[in-house]
Parts: C-alpha cells; sequence; structure tokens
C-alpha cells in the first residue's frame, strides 16, 4: 500500500478541537442574536449551477471560481471531441509557426481553459452566500412569506492567492431581510450589530453611509454618470490618502471643477447630526442626495429611542466596491484591533432580478468570523470557561475499578456533567497528563480504598488540592464549580 | 443582463427555516450527548488532496468523486499539450478506421478522462469523515493527546445517481475514539447511540457483531482466506434470503462442504448469552474466534452495570461491507419505521496506516441524519416546541406607533424573548397572515388607543384570545407559555 504524506490544500484549514470551541463561541452567539430578532436559518448546497455563479461577481470573480468536473458519466467525447478541434488546429499552427518561439501561448492557454470549463464542468462551489440566497429566494418564492428574514452561517470558497489571513475555505455569517423597504429592517440590523460585538466582548464602531447620497453627490458636481468610479476612489480615502484619490479621480476622467466642488465631502466634520445638516445643504439641488440624508436622519432619529451601547459614525467615503447596494451601507470596525472590516453590508433594491424576480429590496449584513476569531484572539477575550468541555476525568485502575465507576459516570452525565471515565488501565502519570492537557478541572480518583469507604479521592486540577467526598458531595462541588 | 432560472445540481438539497429547525434539533441533541461524553468537535476542509481521497474507497468510491478543477494559473498549457497526443493520435485512428461505426469510443472516453483528471484536477470534495479524520490524525500526532475521542458534523459529496433518498450533498456526524484498544470505547459507543435515540425519541435496536469471530467462523469451515466473501454474503442474508446466499458463496468457489459446516450460523437463536455459548462451542478450535466470543461476552457483561434501554441483538449476519473493521461491529435500526439503519460503526486497527501511522487502534460510528429526518418526520415525533422561533410579534400601524413599539420590542429581547416588530406598515391582514405562516404564538396590537392606555392587547394565536394587558403581564404571559 502507498503511504501517502498527509496534507492539505493550500488556503484551506483543519481545526481543532480547542479552535472549534472558539469558533463555536462565535458562531452560537451570532445565532442566538439573530434568532431573538426573528431571523431563520437556511442552508444552499455547497455546490450552485455555474449558470446560477458565473457573471455574478465580475471577471475577476469569475476567475476566482473553483469549478467541479462533470462526473465520468455525463462527460461527452463526442462533444469534447468537437470542442477540442481547434485546439488541435493550434497545435499545428505553432508546430509550423515561422518563429515558435515568438507565437503566443496565452491564446491557446485560454482555448483550453475554455474547452476544459465549457465540456467537463457545470457546476462551481459558492463564492458567497449572497447570490445562491437570491437564487433561494426566486426559486423558492412562492412557498416564502415576506418579508423573509433569513440567516445563513456556511463556508464558501474561493480561488483566490491564499496568504495572510485570507483563505480559499471560510465561513461566511448572513442576516438579510428581502421584500420590505421599511427602515425599521436598517435599524434592527443595527441592533443585531450592537448586540452581537456586545456578547462577543468585541470593542467596535459602525460606519454607516448611504448610496443615494453618494449619487446625489455625484449629481451635485455634475459627474451623475461617474458614482461608480467617484466611489471607487473615495472608498480608498482612508488607505491612499487624499491626493492620490484625487490622482484617481483625474485618471478616471473627472473634470478639474468637479474634483474642487468635491472638496466639501474631504472638508466634512462634527457630529453624526451636524454632517447631515450640513450635507443636506450642501446638495440641496439633488432629489436623490436629499432622500438618502432623510433615510440616514430616520435611522438616527430612531435609534434614540432604543439603547445603542456602538459608536455610530456617519461616512461618506464608505462605498465598499460593490456596486449593488442602493441605500444604507454598513461597516464594523475593531476599536481595539487594527484589522479589516468585521462586518459589512448595505440595502440592495434589485438582489433578485438576475434571476427573474425584479424589484425585491433587501438589506442585509455579513458577520467575518475569521476576523471576529482574530480579534478576540490577539485581545485573550474569548471566554476561558468553555461550557463544550469536560468536567470531571475517572481514573482507571482496572478491571474491577472501572466496572465499579461505570454507573458513577452515569450518573453524573445523567445530571449534565459532562465526565469521562479513562478508556483502560494507562499509567497514572498518563492518565492525569490526559486530564491536563485536556484542561479538565476535576479528577476522580477509586481505588480499593475508596471502593471500600464507598468516597471519591477528588482532586482539583487547578489548585492541587484533594479530599475525599461522597458521591453527592461531589456533585455539590461540581455545581459549584459550574 | 440574461435572466438566469434558478435551479440547483441534481442530488442537492435547499433546507428551508422549517426544515432546518428539525435538523438543527438532530445536530444539536447528537452535539450534546458527544459531549456530555468528552468528545471534542473538530473540522476539516470540504477539499482534501486527491492524493489522500484516492484509493480509499475502491475503485467504485474514486469514480464518485468530485474533483475540483485547477484554477486557471495552475493549468499548464504545455502538460496538456503533451498529455493529449494519445487522444489526437486516437481522433485520426477513428477518423481512418476501416469500419468506423464499430470502433469502440470507451477507450478513448477512458482517456480523454484520464487526461483531464491527471492534467487538470489535485483537490476533490471529501466522500465521507473517516478518511480526513485519518489524515487528521497522523498530521497533527504531534499535537493530539491519545486516547483522542473526537465528533466531526460536516457535509459530504459523492457523484451517486441521485435517488430516492440518495444524495450528493449529505451530512454526517462522526463519533471516534482513536488511540486506545479498551473495550470500554464500545461500552461508551453503545451508551452514546442509547442516549442520543433516547433524546431523540427514536425506537430503535443495535446490531451488534464481531469481526474476530466472522474470522473464527471461516478458520473452523476451511475456508480462512474467504473471509471477505463470506462476510459479503451473509451481510445479504436479510435481503436475498439463505438460498441466494449459499448460491453467491458457491459462486465465490467456497466447497460445499464448507457451506454444510456454515450451518450453525443460520440456526443460531436465542438470547444474546446464549448465542454467545453456542457459537464458543462450535468454534472452540479458533484462537481468534474465541477472542472475539470474550470481546462480546465483556461488553454484555460490563452493560449489566449500567441502565441502558436501548436492545442489543448479537447479529452474527452482520458485516457491513467494510473490510477495515477488526473488532466490533454495529448497526442500528429504527424499529417503527422500514429503514435501512440509521447508525453504524466498527472498530478498526489499522486506520492510519496509509498516512504512515500504523498500530493506531480506533472504534467510531456515524449518524445518519438524513435517515433520522426521515425516521421522525414519518412518525411526526419532532418537538412541536421549537426554541429556535419568534415567540411574539408586534402589530405596525405606522410612523408612530413603531417609534413606540421598538424599546418595548428591545425590553422583550432583552429578557430573552425571541421578539419581532413588523417591518413597516402593511396591511393588518398581510401582518395577521405573517405571523400564521411563521406559527408565532402571539401578536402584540398596539394602535392609538393602546398608546394612550398604556396597555397593549394582546392575542393568543392558537386560542383566538385576546387581552389588553400590561407590559408586566405580557412578560408573564410569554413566560408561562415557554
Amino acid at each position: 500500500m502507498n503511504v501517502t504524506k498527509p496534507s492539505i490544500p493550500r488556503g484551506t484549514r483543519d481545526f481543532s478541537q480547542d479552535i472549534m470551541k472558539k469558533r463555536n463561541f462565535i458562531f452560537d452567539t451570532l445565532k442566538s442574536v439573530f434568532q431573538l430578532y426573528g431571523y431563520q436559518q437556511i442552508e444552499t448546497p455547497a455546490m450552485e449551477n455555474l449558470s446560477t455563479l458565473l457573471g455574478k461577481y465580475g471577471d475577476e470573480g469569475d476567475k476566482l471560481l473553483f469549478r467541479i468536473l462533470n462526473s465520468g458519466d455525463s462527460i461527452n467525447p463526442e462533444s469534447i471531441k468537437k470542442a477540442i478541434k481547434p485546439f488541435i488546429e493550434l497545435v499545428d499552427k505553432f508546430i509550423g509557426a515561422p518563429e515558435p518561439d515568438k507565437y503566443s501561448i496565452d491564446e491557446d492557454k485560454k482555448i483550453i481553459r475554455n474547452i476544459i470549463i465549457k465540456e467537463t464542468s457545470e457546476k462551481g462551489l459558492r463564492y458567497d452566500l449572497t447570490v445562491p440566497f437570491a437564487r433561494y429566494v426566486v426559486q423558492h418564492r412562492n412557498d416564502i412569506t415576506f418579508p423573509f428574514k433569513r440567516y445563513q452561517i456556511q463556508p464558501v470558497w474561493r480561488a483566490d492567492n491564499p496568504q495572510n489571513g485570507r483563505y480559499r475555505e471560510f465561513y461566511q455569517c448572513d442576516v438579510d431581510v428581502v421584500g420590505s423597504n421599511s427602515l425599521l429592517n436598517e435599524i434592527e440590523l443595527i441592533q443585531i450589530i450592537d448586540e452581537a460585538f456586545n456578547k462577543l466582548g468585541v470593542n467596535a464602531v459602525i460606519k454607516l453611509n448611504n448610496r443615494k447620497i453618494l449619487s446625489g453627490i455625484a449629481e451635485i458636481i455634475g459627474e451623475p454618470d461617474k458614482i461608480i468610479d467617484i466611489t471607487v476612489a473615495i472608498d480608498k480615502l482612508d488607505k491612499i490618502g487624499l491626493d492620490k484619490v484625487k490622482e484617481e479621480l483625474r485618471q478616471k476622467g473627472i473634470g478639474e471643477e468637479s474634483i474642487v466642488k468635491l472638496q466639501p465631502l474631504f472638508d466634512l466634520r462634527g457630529a453624526n447630526d451636524e454632517k447631515l445638516a450640513k450635507l443636506k445643504e450642501w446638495i440641496s439641488a439633488s432629489e436623490i442626495g436629499l432622500k438618502g440624508i432623510e433615510e440616514l436622519e430616520k435611522v438616527f432619529d430612531y435609534l434614540k429611542n432604543i439603547e445603542i451601547s456602538i459608536k455610530i459614525d456617519l461616512d461618506l467615503t464608505l462605498a465598499r466596491g460593490l456596486n449593488y447596494y442602493t441605500g444604507a451601507i454598513f461597516e464594523v470596525k475593531a476599536l481595539d484591533v487594527e484589522i479589516g472590516s468585521i462586518c459589512g453590508g448595505g440595502r440592495y433594491d434589485n438582489l433578485t432580478g438576475v434571476f427573474g424576480l425584479p424589484d425585491v429590496s433587501g438589506v442585509g449584513i455579513s458577520f467575518g468570523a475569521d476576523r471576529i476569531y482574530d480579534v478576540l484572539n490577539q485581545l485573550e477575550a474569548f471566554p476561558t470557561d468553555t461550557a463544550q468541555s469536560t468536567k470531571i476525568l475517572f481514573i482507571n485502575f482496572g478491571a474491577k475499578e472501572e466496572l465499579y465507576c461505570l454507573p458513577l459516570v452515569q450518573k453524573l452525565r445523567k445530571a449534565g456533567f459532562k465526565a469521562e471515565l479513562f478508556p483502560g488501565n494507562a499509567k497514572m502519570n498518563k492518565q492525569m497528563n490526559y486530564a491536563n492537557t485536556r484542561k479538565i478541572p476535576f479528577v476522580a480518583i477509586i481505588g480499593e480504598d475508596e471502593m471500600q469507604q464507598k468516597l471519591i479521592s477528588l482532586k482539583n486540577m487547578q489548585s492541587g488540592e484533594q479530599l475525599k467526598v461522597t458521591f453527592e458531595e461531589l456533585v455539590r462541588v461540581l455545581n459549584e464549580e459550574s
């Protein structure tokens, strides 16, 4: 038998038990908050038809899709033969070319890839949860009660170049409501962000913007058609600075006069209310701009009526590069750790149009579990009490003792305590070491003496203290500790 | 923009919120039991290197692997060119063949597939959780404390022909302990099965066998080398009957004399203890057979010391077709529903050998979440109290009312009640219909009158009863109901 050296694909990860406990803390916290607000879980398949995925993420995104080879029976050699003919011709051309070295192989690379893709794959791994959700809503629209509040926590796959903190398989945690225009949804999502990061123990700030205001600004400076170029450029303000943003605007063909007109945007300072007031004055000639301001005013207004502890910053440079947002745009940043956004999203008015269901408005956010993990890990802020861990280990001294211990362990489990009996009569220090590395807080030692006395030697692994106790006393100690 | 008719790949499924609640009940129950016994969760990537997967599931299994196309940059056209040459030659051969119709395309089909597989894919989706777990154990052996008790609940993918109840993506729920020979582990797994199906509300029976006894029987009848053929044949006894089993044995080259000697196996009746006693007499000349009997005796013996409500049947015809079991073999059948096994597993002595770590013994079982779902669904035995669902909906009469309701809803959530405020001022019957289809048990109606009186009209959606209550009374009602 061949021996395979074990490894996993680049950019993927194994999650050990200790990491899983921490990850579960994040997922469980998010789930509990989503449910508290009435969101319901759905799941979609890992594989989607390529027709569902292609063209939804731009050319760059298409390239990053993981494609799945059709299984044996569905590969049709006749159609491959037909499709491969141009390739054969290319090979001939290459061989017969006057200067074969100069002949570019880029073209046949592309052709080969197209042949393979067209003829051998019809399915791909999902790239995010948004497009599958849109597909889901349209496909099941007759069974869905709108407004539809759903959450979805599943892995996604991207054939990205794996590097620091970027993975080829990672989880997204999405929460969306579709089929409702009400701004209450935006407010609710802010409440959810507030509550989630409170429960997770992460200090954060919500950056808030509105795409309609960006449209208004584009109108006001006389470049209504350049809204995407403008938002893409100003989204980079934090990263590259004002001068380079202006340079990019120039490169995109935005006139000097328009760039000058944009200055009030960069000068905007003060509290959210002040900013909104100044903005209102500046872009008062734009109907859509005023609509955006009105929306933000309502959100800020409502939030005054409820308790929110997270800071909310109106940030007009926030565009998130995503072209499908039509109203609110959200982004959450951790305050105590230097890291990208840990949550983000916005309002979209035509998510499902591409699948044949126009005019369904929705708003949603996505929590970045991996980044939240990194934040909590760096701050050492994961709860030490892990409800998922074993509370007590019974040492195993051999056949007679294990038979004696078995019903005691069972009684503890019936009472809800996570308990283990070491499987087999290993050396004492191996068993104690097991308890130590597993961070099991109590060890029960039952040998000849203890069996006769009907007592249990109970060792507290943290203090090192050891006592002889009855079973009832043992239960009391475990209860006090949990 | 192209409109794509939404659909998902054959053999995959969307899980709606109602199905997810039921599935989560199964997963959460299993997890809670696994944790109670000290098992810890791990996760492995959906994609594994093909070198990890290939050759582990037999030729049939290799064909059922979903392979992932290498992403753009890692497709090397030069090597494809080279590999594709025999195909070009084949095309020529085909065109030049004297009777092209008779020329079999099976061979080029195979060649094309090999080219594609060899040159374009290095990764595959995991086929089960056992092989990735073995790979995990070897890869991380220096970080693992043995005995290692782990559980893993993740989807697996098989390019099987989708048909009734067979899917191309489905979840497995595996629980294993590796690095311990102790029979306590077998006993613990029986306890876990008992407790899990108790908590799930499924009446079931555990069928128990031991591979060593099967080896002993093969020895006794004089066909020690035919153990696999014998077990494969007798595994089918329930399905095809005794005569056909004998026919299959003959076809596999097992002599008539040996088949006659096998008769005591088919005649074995009575309680487990009686069966074991008869067996012991029959195969007393086989050392390995007696070892198997001894193991089963110890398991039955220990079980007398603990409370187990599930029935356990010694079933020597149970072989589960899997060649890697070396000791105990488990299978669980539902009693009230006609369906295949809902859980199964066994002891294996060389799971990790293929990855370079020999002599690691383990024992584990796998729960079939989809079949358990089908059993509970057919029996209508899912709990009606769904802790995951919204308890109360606040009707929305417009801007003033929603502003008034917002802090009330927040107070309820703070108290842990899952609560919603309908997003937007839709027609009353639309909002009531939303509560109905969502099965929300209470609706709070707050209009002009209620705001003035500082009361809430509370409608019980099941009884239809409607009362005016204070906020404190509302909390009391919700508490009584949960």
